[in-house]
């Protein structure tokens, strides 16, 4: 994959925004891979996503950050520029539960997905080994009755000495503390076994089971402090039927808790995921 | 289509019900085309559905539904048999929307759907022409402010002198009184326009937009005295993005809506349904 | 729907396109709504559509066309502006199943589709009641045994005199003459019912059938002088299993035929499908 | 998982076949847990799937066969019984690609599927460690350039050594010869990365990414001597666009080749799927 800048931008519409940025990319002979935009009609807020080949541009990171600040400030700009040498650092906690964790370490390991991995955060020691094979640094911290606060302290130490871009939640099955979703907004990612809004909270295949609905689902978002209630960047459904038992939705689900976790983390390490409130604008 | 009976039945699970139906049916040189059994382990009840060949029997519906009777006895059995050569009567509700009433209507008169079509019922008169065209009975009762009463008891007198066989609320849009529901029990088939248990209620691709989710649904349901609380009988999702408005919602939503129950309404018609609590099985 | 114009353009790639759209649009205080960008990487060309507010601008339609002018020969651009405020004109051509033709009318006479329909062309008399109903001109063209010819030049005579935009083959089931085929590149479509290239030719769900394929599809396409060769615009698939005989294929397909041609058409008239070689770039 | 009987019978059609197999399950006390039966309607052909628990039947598994055989011989029946105690030995043979090989090993782990795994086989040395983390057994045969022959004659002797039930060809990339088709019939399984019959032999991405279809799709099937035309058991899609080059449709293809395959490999390991000439009944 060839070097490239990735310019992310959000700020209120106005004419001449597309016009400006596009202007100053072509002037220093930046050459544009991908470029996609949005304008959210209700808040009259713009969004956009621009890819510029590396090697055409003039100058580095650093001077193409300096030299479009005066734009930037001009139209009041949130925005990023991200490069693509630069892999982001992932932290993944894990439970018990390898289906997840397995899926993403494959396509780490096959370098289908760009990204570090400095460790492997979990509650249960039973990963550890397959972790390891991998030369991936795995820490345990139980949870012990009556002390979850010990656990959530020496798991937020690890989170930030490992100086996660990212921290992603595959079927790690503990409510994280306010702290940890405050200090990390719209990064951390985790993985819902339903088809949010649908059965929120525990054993969403038990209530799926129980109400008879005909597809299952999973839900990739963003944590925040509410349960279940982030911002969605990807979901998907598979069919049941009458015939399928709860441990047969749970067989099932596992495959698509997979693929949505690897097609939202996907996203969000190309930079295609802006946040808007609590919803998201995938730029896929 | 040839003339065939189907034989639906459910009762306790126990060992030799299969044999004891298809022994009585083979020693009466019956030809089942089609066979479904299903027996729900959490309440070990036992499901069937037999298709026969009416021509292979040396009797007609009367004397087979008198010589199965010891048999269903024996074993407890809630049975019905329904002979393929008598169209089921299906009575449309609609209201402004057309789309899936045209669906419906297009599956009829193209002898997709095996069905009779005794009238039309409508709060309001715009479909009227359409409906006519078709050679059918049209009836529009409004719904006046503050005397609701009069609109339901006028459809609820419809309906009985409709003999229904089956009600279809086609994007009905108002809420049946308890009198109806209870009169019809699993006879009345809703399309709701959300994935349900997600966005109950009004307006829920407004609610499926607020919450940001990435794929929107219809839900085909029984009718119960609960509002969209009944057992589900079909269901399937469209994937909608950051850039879809509540009204591409709408519009991508009335495919999904007139799919999902065309088929919900098919499964009806061929006897596949079978309601256990509030859960179906769908033998398809 | 505001009054929008579509600048539609496809040119070689190189840097500073959109800087000279945007900024062209931006001086005269176009406010844009919608826009995609793609470079094919393999023949390194350039494809844009821009969507602008038609009240946004100072001037219409003609005098938009001559100001760009200067720009698109700069740029050496194939190009084009559309005024959304001007319906397309299509021509429905059917025969005798009624699916993919209702559906279309339905979304016509719901204001679903934008577009005129000057008039039905068929080769068999079934569906002129239906038509004629909408308020629609319906003409009948037999296919007479050992001269097509007289058809295709009374079809082709038609056409012409309908001066369509789009022609769209709704299950015509005739293969069009070259003349015509060439007469209008890029502005027939077909709904070819299978998932091309499989089952290319006659009868495919018969052959799929024969091949035990576990997936049924639908395939929309432009029209070109090779038969059910030509760029595809939009397929979708449906499930299908040992049970499902050709018939059930063939009514299971309906839905899918009518949905993927409605999915294509839509895309065309909206003028999101530009096409290069044998390909589609749709900017969905 | 309880230990059950699974009894899978075809035969010509005829009254009387489930009265009779349903008469001697019951008559032994046998408690049947999951039924399923299906007639081709072409070849009146009758195809049969039951599940029977064995700890419900007063005999083991020899007597049940030695009291089934006389109702065999008279419905002529091919049939078998397969106890679900004794898992199936599958062979898996890969090549240089890990996802459908690594798909499997977690499948296998996590006890998802009940299957041993005597060996891989593999003409590369690539997946040599991460097969034996598993604590499995790896073979490496080489394939020397003009002497295919000697990599197919080992290969051979490694199959007919390790007794395979079923031989999983989990994008293994080499055609294999005759001899070895012949002699497992109806028990190599394939994942061909296309639509079958779209996009026969090699490289079918390169293939559909040059006709510009918008569905990529697997293949899961039977391999016969004839290539790419064995009997299909499962199939699956995903969307792509303009927009993926040949790489994204790799990429994405994986993630179709891996579920389309653990699915197919499911179904047979199950005994679900019948082979009727050059289909499948599959009772999913």
């Amino acid at each position: 994959m060839e070097r490239s800048y990735r310019l992310i931008i959000s700020c209120p519409d106005q004419i001449g925004i597309v016009a400006a940025v596009s202007d100053f990319i072509a002037s220093h002979q930046g050459w544009i891979t991908e470029a996609h935009h949005y304008t959210d009609p209700a808040s009259q807020w713009f969004f956009m996503r621009y890819v510029v080949r590396a090697a055409s541009l003039p100058f580095g990171l650093e001077e193409l950050r300096e030299r479009f600040c005066p734009l930037a400030e001009e139209f009041r700009m949130q925005w990023c520029v991200y490069d693509t040498g630069i892999k982001k650092r992932v932290v993944l906690l894990a439970s018990k539960q390898a289906h997840c964790l397995s899926d993403l370490l494959y396509r780490w390991r096959s370098n289908e997905m760009h990204m570090d991995i400095p460790c492997v955060l979990s509650n249960h020691d039973d990963l550890r080994d397959y972790v390891q094979w991998h030369g991936l640094r795995y820490y345990h911290f139980p949870v012990r009755t009556n002390d979850k606060a010990s656990h959530f302290a020496a798991l937020e130490q690890a989170l930030i000495d490992s100086e996660p871009d990212v921290i992603v939640l595959a079927r790690y099955m503990q409510i994280l503390p306010d702290s940890i979703c405050r200090r990390y907004p719209a990064r951390i990612i985790n993985i819902h076994h339903s088809f949010l809004p649908s059965f929120v909270g525990a054993r969403p295949y038990h209530q799926a089971s129980e109400r008879g609905v005909k597809l299952i689902g999973a839900t990739c978002h963003y944590v925040t402090a509410e349960l279940d209630a982030g911002p969605i960047i990807e979901q998907d459904v598979v069919r049941v039927g009458h015939h399928n038992t709860v441990d047969d939705m749970i067989r099932l689900g596992r495959d698509v808790e997979k693929q949505v976790l690897a097609r939202g983390l996907r996203f969000h390490l190309e930079d295609r995921v802006l946040v808007h409130g609590n919803k998201t604008i995938v730029f896929a």
